[in-house]
C-alpha cells in the first residue's frame, strides 16, 4: 500500500483553510463596505460526501466572516475555527477535542501561515496556486484550482481510499 | 444515423441543472446575507433558440432562490422545478405533464444528484469539470465550461441535429 | 496594402456590443435584485486613446442598463443605442447622424443578433466564444476575450493601422 | 551578479499599480451604483511579507475608490497616492518624502498611464495581460495574471533576491 494511501485511509477528520481553498483567494471589497465570497457548489457537495461518509469536517481561517459562517451552517461543518490568529493551536484544540491523533486528521491549505498545520497534519494538501515552500511541503496538490474543484478533489480522493467512493455513487443510481 | 444524433432529434424538452451548468458553479455570498449567481448572455442566447424552435425548456434545481426564478423568467423558461429534494420525481412530474416518453426528454446535470435523470433522460450532457463518476454515464460532454457556453454549445448541438440551426441564422442574414 | 488593413484605416466610428464583448458574458445576478457587470480596465483604456485619436465611439446593445450608462459616461462614448430591439436600425441612424459610409463604421459583436451589423460594417469584430455562426463572418477575431482585453486589442489594431499608436506610447515616454 | 538581482537587490520601496495588478482589471458595476473590486488573499500575504522583511509599500492608482482604501489599511501599506492625475508626480514625491533614489524604488504597473513611473523606477515590473508597449519596457513581467499571483510573484522575487524568504518561511517551520 502506498504511502499517500496509508495517509489518507487514518483520516477520521479533515480540516479545510478557507480564502484560497474553498475560494480561489478572491477578496471582493465594494464601495458600500460590504464583503463577498464565491464558493464552489461541487466542493460543497465533496464535503457532504465526507461528512455523510462519517468524517468530521473542520474551516481553519485566519480571517473571521459571516459568509464562512453561513457557508459552514449549509455544510453542516462541525467545527469551526475562524478568526485564529495561529492556525496550530486551533488545529491542537481540534485533536484534543476528538480525542485524536495528528495522523487521523488531514489538512488543506494554500500559504505560509498553513505551514505549521501542513507540516503535522496526517495528509497535508494544497493548491497549484500556492507558493513554492507550501507545495514542496504538502503530501498532495490538487490539480483543479480552490475555489474551482481543488476540495471536491481531496474529498474524493479521501473518500475513494477508504472505499466508499463507489458505495456512494451507486446509491445515486439505483 | 449515428446513436448520438437519433437521440438529439427525438428531443421535445430540453431540461437544465443550474448551479455549474446555467452557471460555473459558484455561489457568491455576501456578508450582507446576499447571493448572486453569474449566468452567460451566449447561454441565455441559445435557450431562447432552442424554445423559439418549439423545444419547451425546464429547469430543475436543488436549491430555491429568487435569482433563478428571475433568469427562468427573462429566458422564457416554461417549467421550474426549484428546490426539489430529489430530482427524479421532478423530471417524472415533468414528462406526465407534457405527455412525453423519457425519450423526448434531455438534460443536462453536473454532479452526483443528478445521476437519477441523467441516466433516464432521452438525451444527458455534462460539463467539463463535472466529477468522473458523472462524466462517464452522459451522451455529451460539452467542451465549454458551465456558466461559459456549456449550455449554449449543447442547445446548438440539438438545433443543428434538428435541421434548425441554419435556418436560425438565415433569419439574422436576410 | 492587405484588405483588412484598408478596412481598419476607413473607420471614423467603431461601436460595440456591451455583453460579451466589453464583458466576458457573464450577467450577474443578486437575490436582492440587483445586477451587476464586469468591465476590463484596459479595454476601457483602449477606447480612451480611440477616441482621443478622433474614432467617435458608439454602443450598441439590446439590454438596457444603468450600469452601461455609467460606463459610457465614464468613457466618453459619445453615442449609446440601449435597449435596441433590433441593432440595424441603432447602427443605420449612427452612419445619418454622423453622415458617413458603412465603409468608415466598424462594429463589434459576438451573437447572432449582431450579424446584420456585422455582415454589413466596414469592419467586423468579434471575440473567441462567439458561436461559429459569428465568427465565420467578421474580419477579425480577437485572440483575447471579452471582457478582457478583446476591445482593446481591437483599438490598438485600428490605432496601429491609421498610424496613430506609436505617436499615443510616445506621449507616455517623453 | 545579474543586472536584474542587483535592481531587486537595491529596493527598498516597492509600489503597486492598482487595477489590473492588484486586480484583474475587473471593474465590477451594480445597478444600485455600487462598485466592487476583487483582490487576491495571497497577493496580500506576499505585501505583508515585504512590509515585514523591511520594504515600504506604496499604491499609485489613477481611480480614487473606498475598496483600495479599505484594502489599503488592511495590509499596512504606507504610502497611498489615489486619485492622481499624473502618476510620475506621485512617485517623485514618494522618493522625495522616503529620501531615496529611484533605484531604491520599485514600481509596477499594467498600462501606457504607468509607463512615465515605469521608465524611470529602479525595478518596473508588469503583468501578462499588459500591452505590448508596456511589456516591452520593463525588466520583469510575471508569470501569474494581475489579480491572481502576478505582486505575490513579484513579492518573492525581491524577498529572495535580498536573502529574506528562506527566513520567513522558516519561521512558520518552526
Amino acid at each position: 500500500m502506498s504511502a499517500l494511501l496509508q495517509r489518507l485511509r487514518a483520516l477520521r477528520v479533515m480540516a479545510f483553510d478557507v480564502d484560497g481553498v474553498l475560494t480561489d483567494g478572491s477578496l471582493i471589497y465594494s464601495d458600500t463596505g460590504a464583503e463577498a465570497k464565491a464558493f464552489d457548489v461541487r466542493d460543497g457537495q465533496g464535503m457532504s460526501l465526507l461528512r455523510d461518509a462519517g468524517i468530521q469536517l473542520a474551516l481553519i481561517s485566519a480571517r473571521r466572516s459571516a459568509i464562512v459562517e453561513r457557508r459552514a451552517r449549509e455544510l453542516g461543518v462541525q467545527h469551526c475555527f475562524l478568526g485564529v490568529a495561529a492556525k496550530l493551536p486551533a488545529f491542537q484544540g481540534l485533536l484534543a477535542e476528538l480525542k485524536l491523533d495528528a495522523r487521523e486528521a488531514g489538512y488543506m491549505g494554500d500559504d505560509l501561515l498553513d505551514l505549521p498545520v501542513l507540516t503535522r497534519a496526517g495528509f497535508a494538501a494544497s493548491v497549484p496556486a500556492a507558493p513554492a515552500a507550501v507545495r514542496s511541503r504538502v503530501h498532495y496538490i490538487a490539480a483543479r484550482p480552490g475555489g474551482g474543484g481543488a476540495v471536491r478533489e481531496v474529498c474524493e480522493l479521501i473518500l475513494e481510499s477508504q472505499g466508499r467512493l463507489e458505495e456512494l455513487v451507486a446509491g445515486y443510481l439505483k
